[in-house]
Formats: C-alpha cells, sequence, structure tokens
C-alpha cells in the first residue's frame, strides 16, 4: 500500500481527527443538576455579569478556532471549504497534541471577506484565539487586519507568520552556523510575495538581519513596479534598499541567503553557485523544494533547510503556532504581536542553541521543549507589553 | 455548601465541560506524514471531487453545533452569548454522554434572525446537524425555518421540539395509565404560546390525541384575537377547534390535560378540580413548576409530571435530543421531520410501557434504553421517507 492509500485509508478509520468528548461527568441525578440545570444558572449569570469569566467558566480559556474558507489549501489550491477540513483538523489534533491546546476546525462558505471577517466575529465570544488557515492572498492579509481591529482575543494567521517565525528561528541557527552576525549585514533574497514570504519579510526586517529582497514570478519587487498588489507595495518601500530590479536569479547573485516558498525547481546549483560564500538555502516548496538540498550541496550551499521529514533542517510551524497560542491563552493576551513573533523565534533558536551544526539549525518539530520555551517567551512579552490580561500562570497548573 | 456554591465551584475546576481531543496519534514523523502533510492531501482531494465525503473522513460524521443567541437562557432570559455557554457546554457534554455524539457549542454575538441565519449557514460545512438552543420566540421560528429551507443537515430547535417530543410521550404514558385512548378524544389545554408551548401543540395535534387549546397571558389563542404573533395565529387556525376564549382558568375547566411551559405557581388544587375526572398535570416551569404535585393531587389530578428531578415523572428533554441526532447522523438524514419526532415520540413512550404506573410514565432520563430507541426509530422513518443518505448502519458498528 502507497502512502496515499494508507492516509486515506486511516482517514476513513478514524472517522474525524479530533473528537468533542465531556469533562464533566454526568452519569446521575446530583452530577446533573450540578453541570446542567439547575447548577449551571449560577455560572451563567455570573458571566453575564463579567464577561471576562467565560475564559474560566467555559473552555474558552483554551480554546483556539481553527478557520479556514479553502481557497489555499496545502499546495492544492481553490479546493473548497469542506476539502479543506482534514487539514483544519489536522491542525488542531496538532495544537492538542503538542501543547495541550484544545482547537476547532471551521471552515466558512464564503470568499467575500467582509462575509469572512463577519462570520469570525459573530461567533468569537466561543473561542479564546483563531488562528487562521490557508486563506489566499491577498485577502487573508485584509481579513486578518480587520479581525485584529474588531475583535481583543489573539488572530493569527497562520501560513503567514508561522512559517515566517521559524524562518527566523532558522536563519538565526544557521548565521551562526557560518559565522555570520545575524544582526546587521545580511543580504536575504526570498522568492514568492505571497502570504507566507511577505511575513517573513516583515520579520526579518523587524529583527534587523539585513536588507531583504522579496521576488513574485515577475522578478523583485521595486518600489515603483506597477504590477505590486497593494501589501506587496508597501513591502517594497522598506525592502530591497538599493531598489534593484532583476529576476530571481540576477538578484540571488551575491546573497548570503535564499528563502524559498514558492515552486518546484525554480533554483540550480549555478545559481547557489553565484551566492555570497557559505550561503544559506532555505528551499520550503512542499513536497518538491526550489531546490534539492544535493543539488544545492553542489552549489556549495554550507547549511540547508527545507520542509521535508526526510531530510535534515527540516523548516516546519509546527514548531510555532502550539506555543504562540499556548502562550497567549495562558496569559489572556489581547493579540499577538510582532515583538511576541520575535520573542517566538529567538525561543526556537535558543532551544537548539547548544548543539548548533550544519544539520542541525532548529529543534528537531517533535522536540517538545519547543511549545514549552515559544509559550513561555510569548506569554512574557505579553506581560511586558501590557497587553495580558492575567499574570503567568504558576509552573504546574 | 449550597448548591450554587458547588456549581460555581466545579464549573472553575472543570474549566469547560468539554474538550477538544485528538484521535489520530501524531508522535512521529511517520504518523505526521499520514494524518498531516503530505498524506492529508488525498482525503481533502477526496471531498473536493465528492463533498459527501467530508461526513466520513472528517469527524463531520458525527459532529453536531449546539448554537444559541443567548436570548432565552433557561430561565433566566436574555442574558448574552458568552453568558449562555455553560448552559451549550452542559447540553454537548449530554449529547456525548447519552449518545456518543461530539457536539460543539458556538454563541453568536447577534439577535439579527438574517445575521444568525447566514452566520450558520457560512459554518454549515462543519458540522453534521444544527441544534439551536435558547433562543427566544418568536424569532426562533423564523430562524428555524430560514435554516431548513437552506441547509441540507438536519436543524432542529431543542427547546421546542425536544420539549414537544418528551411531552408527547409522557402524555402516551398518562392517557394509557388513566384510562383513556391516546387518540381521539382528549381536551388538552398548554399554558405558555412560546416557543415550547407551540411546539407540544403542533406535535400533540399530528399525533392525534384530540382538541388543543393554547394559553397566553391574554388567555387562550382563538382565531381572530388581534394580540397574537404570526406563529400564535397559525396555530390558532388548527386548534382551539371551539374557538373558545376566556382566561386559562376558564378553559381549564372540564379538560383532560394541562400541560405547562411558563411560570409558576399559576395554577391552583381549585382549577385542577374543575378538569375532567382523573386529570393529567404536567407543570413544566422550572425550577418552581405552575402547581407543585402535592396541591396537584389535592385538586384530584390523577397523574402529574414535571421538570424536577426531585419528584416522579420527570419530563426531561435529555431523553430525546441526544438520540434523535444520533439516528439522523446515523443514516445521514437531510432533514429532522415531523414524522421522525412523532416516532421518537413513541419510541420513548414504548421504553417505559411494560411497567407503566400513576408514578411511572416516561423512562429515567438516565435509561440508556431510551437514546438506543429514539435513535432507531428516527433512523428507520427517515429512510422510510426517503430523505436517509445511507443505510442503517450494523448493529456495533
Amino acid at each position: 500500500m502507497d502512502n496515499k492509500q494508507l492516509a486515506m485509508q486511516k482517514h476513513l478509520e478514524w472517522q474525524g481527527k479530533i473528537e468533542v468528548v465531556a469533562r464533566a461527568p454526568i452519569t446521575s441525578r446530583e452530577e446533573l443538576a450540578v453541570a446542567y440545570t439547575p447548577g449551571v444558572a449560577e455560572p451563567c449569570l455570573a458571566i453575564q455579569r463579567d464577561p471576562a469569566l467565560s475564559f474560566d467558566l467555559t473552555r474558552r480559556g483554551n480554546l483556539v478556532a481553527v478557520i479556514t474558507d479553502g481557497t489555499a489549501v496545502l499546495g492544492l489550491g481553490d479546493i473548497g471549504p469542506e476539502a479543506g477540513m482534514p487539514v483544519m483538523e489536522g491542525k488542531c489534533a496538532l495544537f492538542k497534541t503538542f501543547a495541550g491546546v484544545d482547537a476547532f476546525p471551521l471552515c466558512i462558505r464564503s470568499k467575500d471577506p467582509e462575509v469572512i471577517v463577519d462570520t469570525i466575529c459573530n461567533i468569537a465570544g466561543s473561542f479564546g484565539g483563531i488562528n487562521l488557515e490557508d486563506i489566499a492572498a491577498p485577502r487573508c492579509f485584509q481579513i486578518e487586519e480587520e479581525l485584529k481591529k474588531r475583535l481583543d482575543i489573539p488572530v493569527f494567521h497562520d501560513d503567514q507568520h508561522g512559517t515566517a517565525i521559524v524562518v527566523a528561528a532558522a536563519l538565526l541557527g544557521a548565521a551562526k552556523v557560518t559565522g555570520r552576525e545575524p544582526e546587521g549585514g545580511l543580504r536575504i533574497v526570498i522568492n514568492g510575495a505571497g502570504a507566507a514570504g511577505l511575513s517573513i519579510a516583515g520579520l526579518l526586517l523587524e529583527m534587523g538581519f539585513g536588507d531583504v529582497i522579496l521576488c513574485d514570478i515577475q522578478g523583485a519587487l521595486y518600489r515603483g513596479a506597477d504590477w505590486m498588489n497593494p501589501a506587496q507595495a508597501r513591502m517594497a518601500e522598506i525592502s530591497n534598499r538599493e531598489n534593484r530590479q532583476g529576476t530571481l536569479a540576477q538578484v540571488l547573485a551575491g546573497a548570503d541567503v535564499f528563502i524559498g516558498v514558492s515552486r518546484p525547481g525554480l533554483v540550480t546549483a549555478e545559481m547557489v553557485a553565484s551566492m555570497a560564500k557559505d550561503p544559506i538555502v532555505f528551499a520550503l516548496a512542499n513536497p518538491t523544494p526550489e531546490i534539492f538540498p544535493e543539488e544545492a550541496k553542489k552549489g556549495g550551499a554550507a547549511v540547508v533547510g527545507t520542509g521535508r521529514s526526510d531530510y535534515p533542517n527540516q523548516i516546519n510551524n509546527v514548531l510555532v503556532f502550539p506555543g504562540i497560542f499556548k502562550g497567549a491563552l495562558a496569559v489572556r493576551a489581547k493579540e499577538i504581536t510582532l515583538s511576541m513573533k520575535v520573542a517566538a523565534a529567538r525561543a526556537i533558536a535558543a532551544v537548539a542553541a547548544d548543539r548548533l551544526s550544519p544539520g542541525y539549525i532548529l529543534p528537531d518539530p517533535f522536540d517538545p521543549r519547543a511549545a514549552e520555551a515559544v509559550a513561555k517567551a510569548v506569554a512574557a512579552e505579553a506581560i511586558r507589553l501590557g497587553i495580558a490580561r492575567r499574570p503567568m500562570p504558576e509552573e504546574k497548573e
């Protein structure tokens, strides 16, 4: 049986990768009277008096919605809301497995950003956080921005920010391994100016790694290009210092770092050879990367990362999102800020710091220390920013 | 510690009465590759080709949304969406405990029926059924009707139909106990012409118990009354054969059955004494009934039922909703029809039939046979109607 058949068979067996179970026992009249009528009136009235108590008296304090419109699912594209649900359920299972965070999958039958935003706002009182997933760019930017304005719970588009954070963590490790100062003079080229590429560029710039040039199919984004969408135009204002124009191959020459969030096979060994000495190559197109590690090595790459589990340096945002929400929920942060994302990236890098090598720039995706470290760093930063609504919980709460 | 304090303490301890857990193990790279990327692409593509497969390949086939707007929560009234959530979670825990049905609670931050309907339709692809809960009348009628039109999964407003079904089941038992023919000539007075009262009236008329007079604060509903809402006006057309006018006390004289879904203390022993011989009294206002059983007995009541667990004949819709959705989901019924509700009522009555007495007209709420019997009857009726999308599952699936 091949892997595709195995996946189908397992999904049919599971009949869902998540399940809703009861935490409260209701097996006698006495228990019914406490968990349901008439006892349940008390927590209801308490929440009516103080809506913030909904985080304590219902599951809300540990509960994230994982929401898609099904328009950018994996590399499959716009496959529709219901068809996106196996991915959403998988994500929810990962939230629970890696961080103990309850997550519930929802798909929305609309592609209209306003409808999507309204729908999510209407049900937001049921959740402690909103994880957006697999929503196509540029619509995803508008949706996230509007939700952040209207809601006072964390909203996080994982395809953008989860990817950006894990890439930043990987780059901290790779820079160290190749003897670069992670702060300052790196020249970074990102191929793919969609949701992930734009967020990676923003985070790397915020963290001060150096200059970033973002490329799309038309080549480098530059100030004045007439083919950019609004999000790309904003990015062109703060990236590409020398306002270079040209193809990916042209701007890649001399660069320290290549980050691909684009399509298979776009990069050759020759292109890698044109980069600076000991170049860093993160080829994240999945499952077929922009360049395979063997080829990148032929071009002289000092460190190669991919999205794949069968090569070293798997750059996987499962290192990020469980801990991000665990930390944000732990202190009831009102939002997830850029500085909380920076804190998360540094926390992941710190977990790997004691045994860095060209084949180990990041913790293994299954390293349980990652979610823990991210959660603590994110919670601490929220407290520092004054956007936490309760103090750091005791260890082993 | 009194019961109110106990309920608060337990709710704080539980931190939610439901929990979302992972069914698929994801503890190794191999497992990750099956449950998540890249394996998950297969079930996604399968659902894209045939959306009905979402019932098999995700949790949808066993999953109900329990949705409120928080406007008619218990007897507490319009306490707001978040404040209604402890009840919704309790309901979800009951779904799982009594029937193994996964249920997830959602509250909607709007009182506009169109917004509520649109919001539910937008997320309906995530669920196998919709259980509406604690939505105020008459808005709840419009919302349920519109959802039934727009969705092809079961929609069920439990406050209306769950209550109606369990009352009908109780009346089958009580009629037998008091030597009445359940089909035909009963004179029934229902006090409370809101969501529950109207649905009870509709079901009892459908089942042919006899004539029904519905009373509201203004007295009996009758053809021509100018104070009725549209749902009440429609009911006046098919009930109250003689088109009687008058107060509850006036129309109750000579009646066989009193059913109260109204307010505490509205019925006296004298009013019961004015009813027909061996009258049946269901006083369902909670926690304080329209008349306490002791008082009703003084007035000559032959059978008394209440909503309370500390008296015999607790008339509790927990006997209904878990089995209703279990049966509907089992055969993927497109809707829950009136005849499926009748089948459910008869199935509950049949469970109690072998040991009927004035103090046992219904199965105990914790009788596990009830959900099972309801599920089978509902599924069988859906198949008979041709609205099931798959055959009856094997025993012990």
